[in-house]
């Protein structure tokens, strides 16, 4: 996953590297067109497909705007699986969903290449899960971290007389957009499923099952596949229609 | 194949359940970039890329704009290589192409996870592709089709006085304009090769054989890579040029 | 590599072919998106892609405006690694870097399906090198090339007065200038790093290290991770901020 979009051949430089150290790997591209620097839309977009995945896999995150500073680089693990990212906030949805993670610090002695003060992602991300996936282990290429890891967050605020202030976490391809309500904290709010969420023109009462719930145009609150709390518009663009951005902030009554 | 983009996480949580059930399998990405909701332009792909397959892949198709009401799931099987792909004509051009095809309707009886209303080609679709892969067969998850599956038309209509209104298929990323015509019905027709297609300004003569036929900038009908008759203007964008669009009328005289 | 876009089924079409050919090939997609018929940024995205893959990689570059005219197909040998592109200068970074290249020229006897006149990725380009993979010789589709392949040049002009005239080879996803500028001519021009770049609002001084040497938003110069020297604004796009396109004239004081 990365946000170098795929005109150029950094992915391809990425993926060279890896066959070379790692003839037998598969590679499977998750998504190289994360908006660029955007660390909040990388951090959910791994959060969402992380679970999916089997152990033994690495997932190789590079968002980097701080490359060649002296950022550090992390390699998680977590149900024998591996993250590897740069120490920035980009697993801050994992750091809040996996609390048994074990974090580490790349370090650069296994690397016996040039390594750019610009392109990390070829000389040492990519590098890290390839000599893992050759049969390295963690703690030859990486040691415990002794700082915690640089963490963003988003939380719900209560605003009392059964008021929650929500933030939108993501705005997806469709326009559907997502909220950083997650069905359990709503669950353990003991919430009703008669809620209503305010909109610019009014609003958009209870939580419906799927799109089809509503004719087409409407809009509708539902769990998304994720089990965040989503506002759609069926078989339209929700965020458009409704001008609602990324990190917004919506009042929900219930 | 889909219409996610590749932007999102969805693509990414589709291949880890795949992997997590078929770790042996190959994945291939045939395009995310099928325009929202667009069946039509779906179907003339898998149509295209179909053939070149070898026997044993598995199609996976996720447009789904009625992901969570009642529309079937289908499994087909034809010379040993399967679809599978939501019941709303996406697979329109393959039962146009090909007589001999098996059809089935997924169940669900075989899934131990949830499934979500949102989001069947990480629950359902690939998932079924992906059991396929590790070895169960197609009545182990699917039951014989009972009712017809839903199919759009798009026949070219006999004018007279040697004229056939044709339409708009497809227009493709070089601005290309692929119609209804195949070279098979242009044949069955008994049409010499002597035809003009009226477009804005004036008519296109004959049918030549390559782009480079014609000058730079100059338009030409030609058979495209499918066997479809398709406009296309030598370097340029002819279906920007002529402001033409899918599902548009066109005159072809002979 | 193509310029196919990915939202059609052509680079699908491509991979099918391979499979069916070679059926335990791994293919890597480089990327679709290189502009259209843009043979300069292909061949700088080829050239920074080639030296991470390892041995016994086969790369096909599909950019292709003379398909179906009689321009050649060439299969060039470098290092245990093999290219197949068009005869239209797409390699022509990767002749001025690589010296002891040997380049055919690809036949057709080889092929028992039809060749269509429109899309030669499919009919030819990407079988080529599935039957490479699949155990075939070079030398039994191709015969050595008897006249040089098209070439274009980019010099760099030394205008005297301590000046040399850049061009700008590539803008990348970033916005970031690649100019024709190599780290080695650089030295083997013997220049010390204390250099200017006329841009339109004043001069960029000196030669940094990494992207944050600088303050967000500001500019600088520093070698691109393939050693071109680059023009990049931190947290910015340069090329957008300043104006800057592919093929500029650049005048590096020093």
């Amino acid at each position: 996953m990365t946000d170098f979009g795929t005109e150029d051949g950094y992915v391809g430089a990425m993926k060279g590297r890896i066959f070379s150290i790692a003839p037998q790997a598969t590679i499977v591209d998750i998504t190289h067109q994360i908006p660029r620097y955007n660390i909040r839309f990388a951090s959910f977009t791994l959060l969402n497909i992380f679970p999916y995945f089997p152990e033994g896999s690495i997932h190789v995150v590079v968002i980097d705007p701080g490359v060649g500073s002296r950022r550090r680089a992390l390699l998680m693990e977590v149900g024998g699986k591996i993250i590897i990212c740069p120490d920035n906030g980009v697993a801050s949805l994992i750091f809040d969903r996996y609390k048994e993670l074990k974090i580490y610090s790349i370090g650069t002695d296994w690397i016996s290449w040039d390594i750019s003060t610009t392109f990390h992602g070829r000389d040492i991300f990519a590098p890290a899960a390839a000599v893992l996936a050759a049969g390295k282990e963690p703690d030859e290429i990486a040691s415990p971290l002794n700082e915690p890891p640089v963490n963003f967050m988003l939380p719900i605020s209560l605003l009392g007389q059964k008021r929650l202030q929500l933030r939108v976490l993501h705005i997806d391809h469709f326009g559907n957009i997502i909220t950083n309500l997650h069905k359990s904290q709503f669950e353990e709010l003991g919430i009703h499923e008669g809620v209503k969420l305010k909109v610019t023109h009014g609003f958009i009462y209870g939580i419906k099952k799927t799109y089809s719930d509503v004719g087409r145009g409407q809009y509708l609150l539902l769990w998304d596949s994720s089990g965040y709390l989503e506002i759609a518009q069926n078989q339209g663009n929700a965020a458009l229609s409704m001008n609602i951005k990324e990190n917004d902030e919506l009042i929900l009554e219930y």
